[in-house]
Parts: C-alpha cells; sequence; structure tokens
C-alpha cells in the first residue's frame, strides 16, 4: 500500500507547529480582544458568484470550485447533449458545474456578511477573523494552497482614531511576540496627490504600482517602468525629485519633509487631505508609547488594493522576510455587495510570515512546547495503578498531567518523557508505594528529590 | 443588487455566536490539555484516495469534491473525446474531473496522519482535533453540511487507563459546562458475545444496529427487525431475556446484574472478555470523584462503527438530544492506510449539538458575551481626543476597552455600549477634562460614580 499524503501545497500541522501556532494566534487574538474587537467566522464556501470578479482575472483563476452535489453534469447536458466532449471549453461550463468556491481571502467574505447582516449589526462594527483560505497557486517555497489569514476590521465610521488604535495594537503584538519591527504609514491620498501634481491623474494606479517596488528594483527599474507606461520625461524627474527627498539620508520623517510636502502638494485638495491625515493620526497617538518603529514614508504605496486613505506596512527589522502585516481604509468596502457609504479600515497580519521569522530568530518562548508538565512512570501495573488517584489530584490542582500507560523499562519511559518534552517525572515502585514518598525528576537540570503527593502538588500549584 | 447569501446548510457564526462558541471550545480544549492531549491540525482537503471507501457508499456520496485547477477536462478529452456529453456519466468522470475532496470527519485523516509520520511520532499518541467537516446531506434543522467536530484520541496503547481517563475527561468537561449527563459506558465485545451466545456470530453488526435502536422504537420494533434479519425465535427470545434484565427496574448496574452477565456468557471467550473490560475500567476508576452518572449498559451498541472494544455515549439529562458525545476503542485505527497493529482509543463531543444544549438551557455564563469591559463616551471630539491616553492606560492593565469614535450625542452612544453588552461607560466632556474626576456608569445597576483615572484603573484590574 502506498504511503499515504496530502495535496500539494497543503500541510498537517503536528503538535509542535499547533503549540507554536496557537501561542502566536492567541497572542495576536488577546491584544485584538483588548481593543474591542468581535470575533466572526465565515464558512469555508462561498457563493461563486459572492467570489468571482472580486479579486481580478488571476484572483478568479485562483479559485478553488467544488464541483455540485448529485449529477453534477445535469446543467451541462441540459444545454450541450449533443455536443462532442471534445467541443467543450471547461472555463464556459465551470459555471454550470460548480457553484460554490473556497474563501479566497477574509476581506470578501466580510463585506458580504456585513450586507447581508447590516440589520443586526451594531456600527462601528470591529471585527477579527483567524481562519485559513485557498487559493490554487502554483506551491513553492513558503507559499500555500491552503494558509490562514488574520484580519482586524472596522466598519462604519470615518474617524481616524481607528488608524491611530490599529497601529498601537500592530505596536502591541509585536511587543508581545518580541519581534522588532518597523511599521510605515502614509495616505493613498499622498500618491493621488502625487500623480496630480506631476500631470498624469489617470495613471495613478499604474505610479503606485511602480512606486510599491522601489525597494526591489532601485530608482532605475521605477524609472523604467514609469517610461513604458509614456509618462513625460518631467513627470517623471518630479516623481524622482519626491522620492529622493523623501527617503535622502535616512528614513526619518522630520519638520523639512513636513515642510516639503505641504509645498509640493500646495493647492492640490488630495495631496493636503493626505498630509492632513497624517497629522491627525500622529496627533492621536500623543502621549502614547511605542516599542516599535513607526515612520511616516510618503513613497510607500502598498501594491495595487482598494484602498483610499491611510495605509501602513509592517516590517520586521532583524529578519529578510516582505511585509509580514500591513492595512489601510477603503472608503467603499461594502459596494461591492451593493451597500454604499460604509468606510473600513483594517489590519492585516501575515500569521504564516510571522510564524517563519519567530521560527528564524528563535523566538518562540521555550515552555511553549511543554504542554505536560509531570508525567508518573510506574516499574510495575499496581504502581501504576496505585498512582491513578494522585495523577487526578494534580489535574484537579490545574497541573497538565500524564501517566505512562504501558508496561515498558523505565528508561523507555523516560524516553517518552524527553520527547515529549515534559519537564518532571515522578517515579513510582514498590518503596514509594510503602512511603508515600515520590521521586521527582527534574529533567531539565537532572537532578532528582523526594516528596509526598501533597508536597508534590504545592510545588506545581 | 441581490442581497448575499451563504451556501445552503452553511452559517456564518455571528460575534455573540462566537463569543459563546469559543467559551465552549476553550473550556473542553483545556480539559485535553490537562490530561496530555496534543493539538493537531490536517488540511481542509484530502486526496480523494484517502477517502473514498472510508464511509461506506453513502458516505462516498456525501464527499464535497473539489474540481481540479485549470483544464478539469484534460482527462475526460483524452479518454471520451468523441463521446457525446449526453452519453457522459458523472459518477464515471468525477474522479477524472477531480482528485481532491473537503475533510468528512477528524478520524480518518488522523489515522492517515499517524501512517504518514510514523517515524516522528512518539506512541503512545495522544492528540485532540477540533476543526470544522464537510457532508453533502440535505440540510435540515440542526443539520448543516458545515460543522466542526471535536475528537480527542490516543493510538498505540491497549492499556484500558486510556478507557477510563477518556471517562474522566468527559465527566469533567461536563462539569465544566455545567451541564449534568449521563455517561454509558459497555464493550463491543459483549455484543459480540451475545450474538455467539444466542448462535447468530456471523450477524453481530445486524443485533448490534436492531439493539441500538432500542431506545427509539422499543423491544417490539427490535424484535420485529431482528425476525426479519432471520434470527431463530429461540435466539431472539434469549436477547430478549438479556435485555430485560439489563434494563429492568432501573439502569443502576449492580452485583446481581454482573453475576447475571458471568452466568450469561460463562465459557464465551468474546462475552468473559467484554465483562473483564468493564470490570478493569472501573478498577482505575477507584478513588476518581465522578459529578456526572456513570453507568455500565451492557446493552449500548453505539450504531455500526469500527469499535472492538470499549465503546461509551453521553446523554444530556435535562434536555432532548440524541447522544452528545461518545467513543471507543478500535483495534485496528490505522489498517486502513496499510499500518496494522495500532490499537486507537477515542473520544468525541458533539459540540455543535452541546451549543444547542446549552442554549436551550441557558447555561452560557453570562459573561462570555462581554468582550469589551469599558467603554469611553465623549461629549465632542476634544474630550474624545483627551481621553485617548487613559484608554491605552486601561489596555495596558489588561482591561479590555473602546472609545466611542463617532461624533453622536450621548443617547446613541450608551445605546451602543448597550447592544454591544459593555457593562461600564465612562462619560468624558468639559467637567471631567477640567477635574480629571470621570463619571463612571454602570451599565447592570445603573448606578453612576465619579472617580480618578488612577481609582478607575484600580477599579478594573
Amino acid at each position: 500500500m502506498k504511503k499515504p499524503s496530502v495535496p500539494q501545497g497543503m500541510r498537517d500541522f503536528s503538535p509542535n507547529q499547533m503549540l507554536k501556532r496557537q501561542w502566536l494566534f492567541d497572542s495576536i487574538k488577546k491584544v485584538f480582544i483588548k481593543y474591542g474587537f468581535l470575533p466572526l467566522e465565515t464558512p469555508t464556501m462561498e457563493n461563486l458568484d459572492s467570489l468571482t470578479g472580486k479579486y481580478g482575472d488571476e484572483g478568479d483563476q485562483l479559485l478553488f470550485r467544488v464541483l455540485n452535489s448529485g449529477d453534477f453534469l445535469k446543467d451541462v447536458k441540459k444545454k450541450d447533449a449533443q455536443k462532442k466532449v471534445e467541443e467543450l471549453d471547461y472555463k464556459e461550463i465551470t459555471t454550470k458545474v460548480s457553484k460554490r468556491g473556497l474563501r479566497y481571502d477574509l476581506t470578501v467574505p466580510f463585506a458580504r456578511y456585513v450586507v447581508q447582516h447590516q440589520s443586526e449589526i451594531t456600527f462601528p462594527f470591529r471585527r477579527f477573523q483567524i481562519q485559513p483560505v485557498w487559493r490554487a497557486d502554483r506551491p513553492q517555497k513558503g507559499r500555500y494552497r491552503e494558509f490562514y489569514q488574520c484580519d482586524a476590521d472596522v466598519v462604519g465610521s470615518d474617524s481616524l482614531i481607528n488608524e491611530a488604535e490599529l497601529l498601537q495594537m500592530a505596536d502591541e503584538v509585536f511587543q508581545k511576540l518580541n519581534l522588532k519591527v518597523t511599521i510605515k504609514l502614509n495616505s493613498r491620498k499622498i500618491l493621488q496627490g502625487l500623480s496630480e501634481v506631476v500631470g498624469f491623474p489617470e495613471k495613478m494606479t499604474e505610479i503606485t504600482v511602480a512606486i510599491d517596488k522601489l525597494d526591489k528594483i532601485g530608482w532605475e527599474g521605477v524609472e523604467k517602468e514609469l517610461t513604458e507606461r509614456e509618462l513625460s520625461e518631467t513627470a517623471i524627474s518630479k516623481i524622482q525629485e519626491f522620492i529622493e527627498f523623501m527617503t535622502h539620508k535616512n528614513t526619518t520623517f522630520n519638520q523639512e519633509k513636513l515642510e516639503y510636502l505641504k509645498s509640493f502638494f500646495s493647492g492640490n485638495a488630495a495631496g493636503e487631505a493626505g498630509i492632513i491625515e497624517l497629522e491627525q493620526v500622529q496627533q492621536f497617538l500623543q502621549g502614547i508609547p511605542f516599542v516599535n518603529n513607526l515612520e511616516i514614508d510618503p513613497t510607500l504605496a502598498r501594491g495595487l488594493g482598494y484602498y483610499t486613505g491611510c495605509i501602513y506596512e509592517i516590517k520586521a527589522d532583524e529578519a529578510e522576510m516582505g511585509s509580514i502585516g500591513g492595512g489601510g481604509r477603503y472608503d467603499d468596502l461594502t459596494g461591492i455587495f451593493g451597500l454604499k457609504g460604509h468606510s473600513g479600515v483594517g489590519i492585516s497580519f501575515g500569521i504564516e510570515r510571522i510564524y517563519d521569522v519567530l521560527e528564524e530568530l528563535a523566538l518562540f518562548p521555550k515552555d511553549v512546547s511543554e504542554s505536560t508538565k509531570v508525567i508518573f512512570l510506574a516499574f510495575d501495573e499496581s504502581a501504576r495503578i496505585w498512582s491513578l488517584p494522585f495523577v487526578r489530584r494534580l489535574r484537579d490542582r490545574n497541573i497538565a498531567t500524564e501517566v505512562y500507560t504501558e508496561n515498558k523499562n523505565i528508561k523507555k519511559q523516560f524516553d517518552y518523557a524527553n520527547k515529549r518534552n515534559i519537564p518532571f517525572c515522578v517515579i513510582v515502585g514498590e518503596n514509594e508505594m510503602k512511603t508515600g514518598q515520590l521521586a521527582v525528576k527534574n529533567m531539565i537540570e537532572g537532578s532528582q528529590e523526594m516528596m509526598s503527593i501533597d508536597e508534590l502538588i504545592e510545588k506545581f500549584s
């Protein structure tokens, strides 16, 4: 029989990974809850008409589609019964054989949820959601077809206090994870203003996409791309001047840069609005302690996206890894489902990447993988049975405890305790049963002491 | 635009439901961890060859299949290019258009995991798993196409200490949930012995299935079914005598019933082995306090299943609901994937049903739906901005706190706090800013008091 396996691009999470993942997820969740965000879960499957057209053509092709139950060919036969199989176009009949697809991200299902349940929801609605999503991407190192996303969003509030809170949340999350990061902040309105000031308002997307690659391809690359997008030389050199001023010497945003921005965008409504947004967020953060770097970066573009206001992005200071989080404001989150005028602002933590960074920098706390604290090892079955009520007494004090159940020699039992990372072994034999004094071995220090069961319970409580 | 919806048989879990579900899941998880069980997650999709043939014909039809990515008709065209569409048989081409399916339960993926990762696993392997499963069942009240399962299993140990521990876990879980239950215990070997003693060893499954319905259809129904299965009158009346003795007066298992069992199965190896199993489990539970009823019930059959040893089932005492949990031992858990000789024993909590029972009996703790403890309401934007550092100070003391972000009148702000179940409102206006004394309203008692921010922090810490 062939050894079984999981589908390409998908993973089992072993107990050791799960303990770390749960610690990571719980750390983030606690911050969400502290900031008043509420948990939400949406189903794994959505109707395909909720999903298609939301992620561009490429996204549509990456959707996992679920075959209709029963006779999935029914609708095809109705229309194309006489056609030969070779004449069928798979793209055309996809919608006939499948009407459901797997969740591709958490944002679209959230927007769908808000529209569907608008009458029950108390706005502003602050929700967080930590669930897997699926993409039929070509699997490669670090890219999976099933992976978790972790989002917190506020819908139904225009207040920039939300942006200020989301930035604090990011700072607190990475403080808890003991991971030094830099959080960059900008407003899409700055980029809109830039495209207007240089005379190409209709090419805002192209300009944004090009600037977004600055880190990877340098100014030469950006210049080349802008030329290909048919921007004028004057426009390109104005963009170059803007970027150079904003990134010169170091990335610190100072009074000088603010003055430059103000004069650069003088008379341009979008640019001025963007500056006000950045100033407001700073005002709302007055007196709030930050552990990580928070930088204003007017060159931050944050990919395509649907953002219209503030945007932010998080990078680890000490690991070579792209963005490990980010988000922003989108003025019309629920418009795709027909509900206008509900502004949304959110943050997304790239938990799969964060996991990899924590692993790389060995930042998972050591005791995360210690789930069981104490195990009872016995020299024979009667000693094992004798110890059962004591195992229970420890558990009653909320101490995770096991009893080794097999008739194996004591060395094998210690092996089990070692492999399972259990820090304390209680060894029970004839002597221990007679005296009630138990031998307790500290597996980390290698030391051993004798104590009564009451002392044992006291020790761990 | 049509209002969006979720696929039939699937559900959104609103924040209010999620808070309750998380409390329920976490309560169970804590017990699992205390007993040394480790978390595991397997992917949503499995290769179809891992799933098909494992759940019977009916199960195969209820599998959700995922359409292959890209040109899913490729393989069909290769073989049947010249066929007319109407000649295609959907069952025949299913395997060609889809090679992955959604998880149908947690047991088969667990068995697959154990076989695939056998060299990395430390046995006995105690794992728990709480994940959704999918079944293309006809949706009806209380039956969904996506629902969570919650399993704990031990693989690689024959010791009945495991059974004793799983029963304790069940008792502790329902103690924590404050739900009175009865846990029934039997061994499949008793039922095997019964079919042998009455002379129809080859009809053990039929006899088990019939007895399993005793609760629903009464003895008459069982008798009718046994007659249809062509058991002899003598055999049927012997089964009747057995059942009547075991269920007479009340369900308490006593010395008299034990004596009867021993004489009934005298000389029958399976029956005698079953009695020893039940006695051993009782021995391992000596001195262990139980809050709920634990009953031995030699008529407990627990459906078809693959069980070979002890079986158990849990029912709520005060709600009309079928089984809300159960499990048992299966001698050859991993055999379906070619790894012989790994005995497994597990318990499954029917968390969707338990949720419904807790809801029906109003057993969810009241503060489960209080996620945010304090909200700051402000008379104007300057008061709101003034309060932001105080909001942060509360959060720094781990108190879930919000600030109401909108420029609405104070009544609307209170409405929000009310709907969100937030127990304390801090009202900030000109006076509060001047004096530093904040008005704190207790939303449950309706009382209000003035205090400084330090007193406020003290109050909630």
